[in-house]
């Protein structure tokens, strides 16, 4: 894809802070790279987006997104090889979900070009900020927000749509013990769940930290009719391994439609194992935990790519999973399977990789 | 409860916007007094508030409440008498409704003093916002914001509570059409339905938007499950005269629990109507619609305070509610009699008003 770089201004920093930053110790999501991009919707379209320094922003606190949460985002990746290039995993598939999110939450579509411009002019200006070597990445947040100063509950005439860039460790190195939803729950048949909408993920925070001081670090949701099917973990879809078979709940409108999971499944394919996309019943997985066929738990999501799931606990019983054999484990496979084609080791023969290359 | 005037840093504006606007030509929420309330809460606590002119703010981009939604709000009224004073309406249910939000979205509760204080300096300072005359007042926004700069999906450790003021004239001036829900739903079983948070709003606008094409100003949302039961509307609870008993969804920890709603129930308790708070079919109302015995349907809320809905629609029926009599009409009977005690007129054999007392 072309840049056209008169479509987009770019005012460079004048001094970056990349010599402040320790890399071996970072928090996800703190650090902010020289610039960011920012698009601004008005008069029913949008404006010339702009590269600037990342800086802090001017807003009404009238703006909608404040009031009514009228916001949508995406996360993906930059992977650096040993040699300087630098690729992206399926960002189309991240424009087309950003879009739909979008949609949902009465938000106007985002130009195509406009996208792969600002993230590509982007990613060639703060280059330096992505690190090479398996396991480090820059984490890529775009996101749209209603800026229209104005409290009356209906969508907003007034947009902005902006790319932040974070570099980025792996996100959980320890496996992660679970709690199954009983009670709380994410979203609603006809509601937003499937939308990657902010009001989402503040949702969850309040039943996770119950959670957590339970010593469970995520919640798997179930469906909130009956918490009777497995769905999904906060940012992470999730796959149960019975025999050799993995299990994952199908996408619906409770469901967000991951990236790194439609990956799995085909890698599944590719790799001649078994992976059923059906309703998972929480009695199906406590039985073959009780009866020792349940293998492996994973979550599966951009910023930890795969999370082992050590144990889970459902109405007061706790499942520990027995230790895999690395050379077993399907989430192991999976990990590296996937970052071999992220990180430009393997051979891509889904063309799943997408080159930025130096202006 | 006194005011300390220490407490609270004022900042006072040098001119007032007053002269530019006018009053008979509001549109809902685009119009800000001349001052706002600003606290905000670090280092585990709520820092001293002030009061500041109306202006927009610095934020980070990456404040977690643009990706995370991690907000909530409030919607009160202050009214003024011919006399010049000026009245809440039980303004303590909006204090403690905004921290039972507040709580289900991790967020900090926000102390009591801090809030009363900070609201009467507040429209103390903005008293001649408040235009006397029954139907006008002044709808008041108290909101709290996650303002966090890391994006890590998880609760922030800084917030920012706000209070913006608004001048209004009556929110829906003509009955309204709704649609009754089929498909989408407004939140589900555990999640945070219950909650003012600021996501729960703008997942609506895109529904509604569909209904708005058809006709229909709002929705009546019903149980996500079967989608077979009257819940609330956007914005307002809802109420079902069939002869002469009313019927009321009880509030859940789908429904928000409004103010307006529970005055009626009181109200009609005090009228010797009957109420009866529990689960409503679709299907009788439906029915009720067909046989005549449907006499009024009607919404209550802060904004509107009582909003009479002339026709509804469900699985392509339409039903058209047959004009009522003024004289028994409860949708006025209601309305007249909520805003007779909001505006100082009749006697407050409840105690809900509280007047704010000039300084
Ligand atoms: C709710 C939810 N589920 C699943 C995922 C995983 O999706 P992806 O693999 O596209 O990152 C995410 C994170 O993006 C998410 O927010
Ligand atoms: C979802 C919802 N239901 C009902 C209401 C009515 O509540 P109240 O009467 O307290 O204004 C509101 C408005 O505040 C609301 O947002």
């Amino acid at each position: 894809m072309a840049i056209y770089k008169e479509k987009i201004s770019v005012e460079e920093s004048k001094t970056s802070k990349i010599e402040q930053v320790d890399f071996s110790k970072l928090d996800f999501g703190r650090v902010f790279t020289d610039h960011m991009f920012v698009c601004d919707y008005k008069s029913g379209k949008w404006q010339t987006p702009k590269i600037t320094p990342y800086q802090a922003m001017t807003i009404e606190p009238s703006a909608r997104v404040f009031h009514y949460g009228q916001a949508v985002f995406e996360g993906m990746k930059a992977y650096k090889t040993d040699e300087g290039r630098v690729f992206l995993f399926r960002p189309k598939q991240n424009f087309e979900r950003i879009n739909k999110s979008a949609e949902r939450m009465a938000i106007p579509a985002f130009p195509e070009n406009y996208f792969f411009e600002g993230l590509e002019t982007l990613l060639n200006l703060d280059n330096d900020w992505i690190m090479p070597g398996i396991g480090n990445s820059l984490y890529i947040r775009p996101f749209v927000i209603a800026t229209e100063p104005a409290i009356s509950a209906s969508p907003a005439n007034t947009y902005r749509f902006m790319i932040l860039c974070s570099p980025a460790q792996s996100y959980y190195n320890t496996p992660v013990r679970v709690l199954v939803a009983e009670q709380y729950s994410r979203s609603a048949n006809g509601g937003v769940g499937a939308a990657k909408a902010a009001g989402n993920y503040a949702a969850q925070f309040y039943p996770t930290s119950l959670a957590q001081k339970e010593g469970f670090q995520q919640i798997i949701w179930t469906d909130a009719d009956t918490h009777s099917f497995m769905e999904e973990a906060g940012t992470m879809n999730v796959f149960f391994r019975v025999n050799d078979t993995l299990l994952t709940a199908p996408v619906s409108d409770r469901i967000l439609d991951g990236i790194t999971r439609k990956s799995i499944i085909q890698l599944a394919e590719d790799l001649g194992i078994t992976c059923e996309v059906r309703q998972v019943k929480v009695e199906e997985i406590k039985n073959a935990a009780r009866d020792g066929s349940l293998k492996e738990i994973f979550g599966a999501g951009t910023a930890a790519v795969i999370s082992e799931i050590s144990a889970f606990q459902h109405k007061d019983e706790l499942f520990e999973i027995a230790d895999i054999d690395s050379d077993n484990s399907y989430a192991k496979l999976f990990k590296k399977t996937l970052m071999n084609i992220q990180y430009n080791i393997s051979e891509d023969v889904h063309g799943w990789r997408y080159e930025v290359k130096p202006k």
